[in-house]
């Protein structure tokens, strides 16, 4: 395993030649152009595209072993008997770019053979430039910064965003009313961030859209932060080869998540 | 009245000021401290304070004669016998400000006597420097190039700016059920402007909570753009003198308005 400054470097790297790939591209029509489906299942549009192959030229070129995991092309593998395991989000919140708001992120996780043993993660706003790091037991920073969840304890002024608005609306509807501000700003990845740095209290993502690409380095950041993630259940969320899975997202700074959870998915888990 | 490069140069101006004042201040504990209770009935907290202070440093010393109306403030005359009123809101999106979530705004309206008679309109993304502006009757515009509203017909491929987690949140939530895609970024002065830009396709707020300054350029914006803003009722938006009223605000590119009034309010106005 590389030391994380190498991580941080080689995350650094790979953002720079995301930003050189998608440069002219960002809320051009062209950029929301669908290709193919992706590994995920869903549409590949152009500017995911263009961003991923210009991840892998990089990482082909510096020949470090990973097994790589990506939101489009699903599963390569760089170098030969790779340790460690690369998830990446090329662009979070694709719709955002192809639109040019201003909101949009590349996420990249390292993990052991174990997907869910995280050791670093890394997501960078693209429109801003503003990065959230962490690594496993030494804390989440914010251009380079460290970082913690916030210590509001009354959900009723608790600032969540929420993602529901096709499937479970109702129960994303109970959880918005009982709140002080809602929002969704369209990139998964980077709001779990403004939850680790408290510019958020809580995120709650009910669709049952889980990719796993876009909340593997935001979980560690979170959790790094001293905030806590899981899936609807209160549990522990799996991350697993398949990219997308049924369950809900709900991380929050950990002083009301039990509320959370009951608001936006009427479930409690007992004894958490 | 002035010519509208005339306007264009001062807002600019207003938003060099703004910056200034407000360096240093963005995301820190500071930003949201509240001072007093604003012209608008809400807390005024030290960013607005800190951005209007310095936009009236701005326009004493630029003595142009303005009737100003401002979200924090209330009225002030500038100058002598002013022909045109300044509708400002000089932080639209405060939380995200003082929080640092890259989204908050500059607002700039100028009317005649007639507060309904909106001259030119600006709104500044603070964050990123972008820009959109309109004068009657010469169309809108983003950092210089014309702009238009989308040409999205069908409502279940809309992308919405919904706010109504507070009140109405049944109305919110049956629209939010209808369309393709929810944002709520929390600005909206700004967000009309992306309605405008055919970044989004629509904008609903139905918590009846509207501010006057925060609308007023935006407004102009989106029909300088091609699209609408009415009230739940399908009417026109009345600005008054009083800076809150309980009307909603229904943008969009107009191509499925009704239906818009229709899920989020539950009203249908006859002939529309």
């Amino acid at each position: 395993m590389q030391c994380t400054g190498d991580l941080l470097e080689l995350s650094e790297r790979i953002a720079d030649a995301v930003h050189n790939a998608i440069d002219g591209l960002v809320g051009t029509s062209d950029a929301g152009r669908v290709l193919y489906t992706g590994a995920d299942g869903t549409p590949t549009k152009l500017i995911d595209d263009v961003s991923e192959k210009a991840i892998f030229e990089l990482l082909v070129k510096e020949d470090t072993p990973f097994r790589v995991i990506s939101e489009e092309a699903g599963e390569k593998i760089i170098g030969t008997s790779p340790d460690h395991t690369m998830v990446i989000d090329p662009i979070d919140g694709t719709y955002n770019a192809s639109q040019g708001i201003p909101f949009y992120s590349l996420s990249i996780a390292v993990t052991t053979k174990d997907l869910n043993d995280i050791r670093f993660g890394y997501v960078q706003n693209l429109a801003t430039g503003d990065t959230f790091h962490a690594e496993v037991g030494k804390g989440s920073y914010y251009n380079g910064k460290r970082i913690s969840t916030s210590d509001n304890q009354d959900i009723s002024r608790f600032c969540v965003s929420i993602y529901g608005y096709r499937n479970n609306i109702s129960d994303a509807s109970r959880l918005s009313e009982n709140v002080r501000r809602v929002r969704s700003l369209g990139s998964v990845a980077l709001e779990l961030c403004y939850v680790a740095a408290g510019m958020t209290d809580a995120f709650a993502d009910v669709r049952g859209t889980m990719r796993m690409t876009d909340i593997a380095a935001g979980k560690l950041i979170v959790e790094e932060a001293g905030g806590i993630v899981t899936n609807g259940y209160g549990e522990s969320l799996k991350l697993e080869d398949n990219v997308m899975s049924r369950d809900s997202v709900i991380a929050s700074n950990g002083l009301a998540h039990e509320m959370i959870l009951k608001l936006s998915t009427g479930v409690v888990h007992e004894g958490q």
